[in-house]
């Protein structure tokens, strides 16, 4: 997989792309992952990128000529699958969209900031808007990251224990169990009794049965899917 | 405001933190970021914050033993008002959520890795449990940044124009409406007439119907609430 983020702040990108389960993917050739600095494909001496609103009101909006002119340069080198934008107004990203994603092939990221892009950018260049929930944060790159995470730990081998992201919370819209680790008993705080006995079908019977209980009383909205 | 946030990565958090908005408010004293290794905070050698998980199963937990110490430490030095957990089974994040926890005055955030971390630190040491969605990372650092970004940008004086949060997306339950910006035309693609009118009553109407259809169509349940 290939992923191309477009965005004006690429330096904000660099450490969670340096870090942990993106850095290994990225060192083991599972997926290839390029930032674009936007400002490289400015036609004015000050590098501009963004300008007022149309119709006057606060807040600068991202110009649709540089976006353009970056992602035309992309796509006359390969195909994409998705041109996606980051926007707090897209299709929530969800488990079930990552899943979606992580088996496309070569996808386009383009990071909105300030105000947002031209409205022209998402009419004619983008395929797809995904939101990664319902708050605002100051640019698209954080979303851009998150969405990379929650793709690129599906991707086959990414993952050193294969059935470890099949138990994360999600997956099968249930929340994960709660999980013990040593010691037993820690200023007083004692791990349940069950998880010492040996007795894999009732620690599993247990497991599903807590799931299930805190779906209920956390997110009673995931078991009506 | 002061937010400590206690990670096994405090590498993967530095570039998010030194560009754009969250540096510039950290600069001016706005916010207070500290990040705490949670391996200075373990007793063995190997610097061990994680083990295999009591009853069996892939992933490994972290432990409770060094959370405590980190936090128990924090605690000593002065009152915390929150103590937040990032895990894909708190409560999701939102901007209300984003709106309240701006208020506040001294906040740790814990980033779960590897599979969460021991259900004890959960009972006993977390006030609230945050989610910033419907997906799984590989660490919860991400997620720590991305509510970083949401609440600091609401701090008074963090953003150049005080009305620029104000007329986001959430902020009202609407999503915003289109913008655009230089040139009028692009490529044969045009800008509304209206905007270049300079009658900015009808210009706000359309935006408001407009902010209003997107959600209607994007969003209904927004408009539910």
């Amino acid at each position: 997989m290939r992923i191309d983020i477009i965005t004006v702040l690429p330096e904000l990108l660099k450490s969670p792309f340096e870090a942990s389960i993106l850095k290994r993917a990225i060192a083991a050739n599972l997926v290839d992952v390029h930032f674009h600095n936007l400002r490289d494909y400015t036609t004015d001496n000050y590098k501009s990128v963004d300008d007022t609103q149309y119709g006057g009101g606060a807040g600068m909006v991202m110009m649709v000529e540089p976006i353009d002119k970056c992602i035309s340069k992309l796509k006359s080198e390969r195909d994409y699958d998705e041109v996606i934008y980051m926007t707090p107004d897209g299709e929530t990203l969800n488990q079930k969209i990552a899943n979606q994603i992580s088996l496309k092939e070569n996808v386009i990221i383009l990071c909105g900031h300030y105000k947002g892009v031209d409205q022209r950018v998402r009419d004619h260049l983008i395929t797809r808007e995904i939101s990664i929930g319902d708050y605002v944060l100051s640019g698209g790159e954080l979303g851009a990251a998150v969405l990379c995470d929650a793709v690129i730990r599906l991707i086959p081998g990414v993952l050193g224990n294969e059935t470890s992201a099949l138990t994360d919370s999600f997956q099968d819209n249930l929340l994960a169990p709660p999980i013990y680790t040593k010691p037993r008993e820690y200023k007083g705080w004692k791990v349940p009794e069950l998880l010492f006995s040996g007795n894999f079908p009732e620690i599993e019977k247990w497991r599903e049965a807590e799931a299930y209980k805190r779906t209920k009383t956390r997110r009673p909205d995931l078991l009506d899917e």
